[in-house]
């Protein structure tokens, strides 16, 4: 049986990266797309690189009839996100990837975000999107909130070891390196070719960067206390891939158990042997995540370090894993290819 | 029902890009791989990016038991392929990636590659093997030939019209821009990160370059007379991607009929409307080949251009698609894949 | 004796290449820098890469003190240019990067740049910036227009070969590989990283290129008669740099000696040894302009390869080449850096 | 007065990098040039962006005559360049680019680098390079020692809080990005374009890194106790630039202070207004380190991060830094150039 998908906000790179794993999904079909300043255009004009799939027009928002479609992705800018989806029919099953409902508290949300919450009764249904730590809950939701890039990735490097009490929770600093789709397909001086290639900086430096109000509020919850990391993202002339260094303390050999016994039965999270480390060039294009753990010199400290492709596992493979699960299909469907490389 | 297919040459980047393919096809299972110098170690040793795939160690070729397999894939440097593959069962099918077997007179051969050749029956016997001209021979066929990259690239955007009649023969100039994969993992300077990056220049200048004896055989043989075009590669500091841009003689958008004419059934080859014309970033990681027509400002000349990913229509992906065809399985099976962007 | 330089339009990727460039001259001071969108800003918020020197503020161009001024490069946009130089004092001397006095027929102009030229007379009255075939009449300019980086960079490579009659002018191919820069600081979604980087492809197909103009205008200047050739700029993933690979009939060995002999006493053109031929990554940040000729294997037809810094050579290196002999001053003096590898 | 200099190791990146800065030094000659491996080629040769000097040809170490060479740079392999300098005349000044004599204690050079050391009293008699901190001892050395492009960064960043008592020792955590060319010009697969291009990784996790015997030896000193850092290099897809990411724990604003007071006289060192921080793509080719200190979100923890290019400041212009104070000559001389950008 074919399941009936829209998009929304299909011309950035999140909507592209969902109309290239759902091109090779045997179960879903793509009925509208929406992408409100190319609408009228299609999505070869976009995206040529989607030229061969033969797929609907873009059109506005208000032009989708959504009776009939069984699931929307949701890609558009956060606020936004809130507005349009508190207009849609209650029955749409909807996977979002903005940041409207990743925080549960809607005085979070206005500290990291700037504005006030208008969809509090939404932002109390969604469910967060981490699909390994929320697979029972996603199942029955009508409403998931994909995670931030970054969130993720911490995440799957730390979340096992806070919550087995590995690893000293005051002390945490996560360093990323982040590759440029990330920041989307806007423009911005700073994601120019000439601007970036042959240049590394860091950005949000000081715990300015609003995926951190994901980590405090995951990590907490998982802690059972109060746990605020310190976090630096690097943008780095890459296209695609995150790269997490995180420094902790804790016994290296004990982390990379929790590890390993926390993903043992995960397809996507591959937990390398004790003392290997990932690159961001071995995930690419894929839905998997690989984590390592390696001890430094001095005893009682370690790195964990793990590595994701932000479009699709960090974003539109994650969406899909959870579309997966709210369409009652297999988690894994579509989402197996391997990565691209070199 | 599945075939037992084996990766000769498994250790190289058209051997890593092979399993990719495969391992995303529903008709295949790789039962043997094969790579002399890193025979016992397993692919996530090698290309971590597959760490995720139950797949065979390596072994040494002489270890393979071939009873049993179906076919198999053949990624060594040419003149080892040749030699290896006079001593294989003469009942396998094989789809050779090397130049051993593409050109069909023993002497071009010699003059091409510099050393005679030794396998001259098997040589007789191989089907060139870019498909969409040779499909019907390459269904019956046990040995097909898998072109040179930049050789599928200039033919898919000329070799209609040469068969038409529609361009002048004696004035054709094939300006190539190829990423760095289609010189393999060798190591050697100037494919060196800090070398390439940042830099851009030509080689094999001249008429040296060796896909040149494919481009007079193919283009002779259509043309029915004597055919030398004028062929420049560039090495660009991109990993995957050849840009054919193509300088010939003839009524621009009589050609652009030609070719729309001649790809209207092809599955694979994309000619984009008139005056269009395509990038190698809406390619990458796919089997899909863009080519575009525009007219210069001197009536009677015209550019045609074609991208494709080398790796995959230039090489594994095309390898795929003959051995699906030499399989008797549908054409594109495991190989519809979107391209990756960005 | 110093003398006193302004730089307008300083906020582009040229004028910070002025102020690199002069901020090692031992003659030059720069005492006016303006930016209009930037007014108020320091040179180091606008560049960083600059914050060691001690330099003006960014002001607009109504506030600039022209007295005692004795030099101005303008890298302002085209049409701003001549509106600008229009209202400057009629005794400041002028190097303008900018298309706007390039072309020496007002239709010219009008056809390529799509907008009457609204200062006649002082197009009338600059000279031509390619400084090698130039020289003596820049020693007197008081407006000198800075060529096109790619009109300059084809224009080395076969401006002594048309004036020497040695290649059959209704047959010349030019084929450029540009780097980023070229196209500025201007937020286009094709110059963003993720977009570029690992991309490819021809722009301004077929004859529409602007630089165009001034090769119509040089070559038919320099041959007697009118030529047209054939031009094709590709984009590619690299920060700075031209790469022109130009198709010609003629004797690859008597172009050779042409080239040698027009360039055997210019202090920044470089002929390679016959057979030898440019990269791009041997002249990043520098002055220098490599050429080389290669024969095709059909006798009678050869490669000429020429490649140059466009933001250096191709642009604000010239002028201040150019700034030098309107100064009196050692034509090289401030330019003789070696290009930075890698 | 002109000073006549060799350079040992020139076919290497970091030699190709002294000629670079010395054909801009109004006070040195070079004479003499080595390269084992390329003896008897030209620079131009073995590097085409020097073309256009007029330099010599390279011979064997053996061949070089040292009487009237007054300095000469050793940018040879670690252990190679001990038995080389051993042998030198032992009146010429050397400024040695390798591992040999950055490390005092026998003892620590063979824990770091695997091999007894085999100049003892050599190692005695060298200076450590880091210029800014032992100016005085190296204007009166004879040899001094280069010291590591990541260990000069990581002490830019943090040696004066150290020395001020303004962090917390126990509790240094510095996360770098490097720059491919300091690997040098090695044909290693990871340095591969394919490879490194679209990565990102960690290597010598876990205090494993050389340059960590130089941060304990010098941070130990300052100290006046044993310090040890945690440090973890990240290799990058750039060709130049080190950018060190340190987490300390002390108030941001005290550090800042400390920084600008340390550093207000540095001609090369730039002390970023506060909260503010560098990027490699602002200090690419020039012998510029940029420093920058913010706040993080937790009160006492700071994050220090500083910018420099590995092949000048962290190796070549560093050199020729200590070079021209060896030579009694100004220390600035031949390394104003201006960053390229970009």
């Amino acid at each position: 049986m074919t399941h009936k998908i829209a998009i929304l906000g299909a011309s950035g790179y999140t909507g592209a990266e969902l109309v290239r794993l759902i091109s090779g999904h045997p179960s879903l079909d793509i009925v509208a797309l929406s992408g409100n300043s190319k609408a009228g255009q299609s999505m070869a004009q976009v995206f040529p690189h989607l030229r061969h799939l033969d797929l609907p027009v873009l059109t506005r928002i208000e032009d989708v009839d959504f009776s009939g479609i069984d699931l929307a992705f949701c890609a558009l800018p956060h606020k936004t996100s809130q507005e349009v989806i508190s207009k849609l029919p209650k029955t749409l099953k909807i996977v979002d990837l903005s940041a409207d409902f990743r925080l549960r508290d809607p005085a979070a949300y206005e500290k990291w975000y700037g504005n006030p919450h208008t969809a509090v009764d939404l932002q109390a249904e969604a469910v967060y999107g981490l699909t390994e730590f929320y697979r029972d809950d996603i199942k029955s939701a009508r409403l998931v909130a994909g995670t931030g890039c970054n969130a993720a990735t911490g995440q799957f490097a730390l979340r096992p070891l806070i919550a087995a009490g590995a690893i000293d929770l005051d002390d945490i600093i996560m360093d990323l390196a982040c590759a440029v789709s990330g920041a989307g397909r806007s423009l911005k001086e700073n994601l120019l070719h000439a601007e970036l290639s042959e240049g590394a900086h860091a950005y949000a430096v000081g715990g300015t960067h609003r995926h951190l109000g994901e980590f405090d509020q995951e990590f907490s919850l998982v802690a059972g206390r109060p746990v605020e990391v310190q976090f630096t993202p690097h943008l780095i002339p890459a296209n695609r891939g995150i790269l997490a260094t995180n420094y902790v303390k804790g016994d290296a050999q004990a982390l990379h158990s929790v590890l390993e016994h926390a993903y043992a039965d995960e397809p996507f999270i591959k937990v390398l042997p004790f003392g290997e480390h990932p690159s961001i060039r071995h995930i690419r294009g894929s839905n998997f995540c690989h984590v390592g753990v390696v001890a430094d010199r001095r005893a009682g400290r370690a790195i964990v370090i793990a590595a994701l492709d932000n479009l699709t596992k960090g974003s539109s493979g994650q969406a899909l894993q959870n579309a997966n699960l709210m369409l009652n299909l297999p988690e894994t469907e579509g989402l197996m290819m391997a990565p691209l490389f070199p």
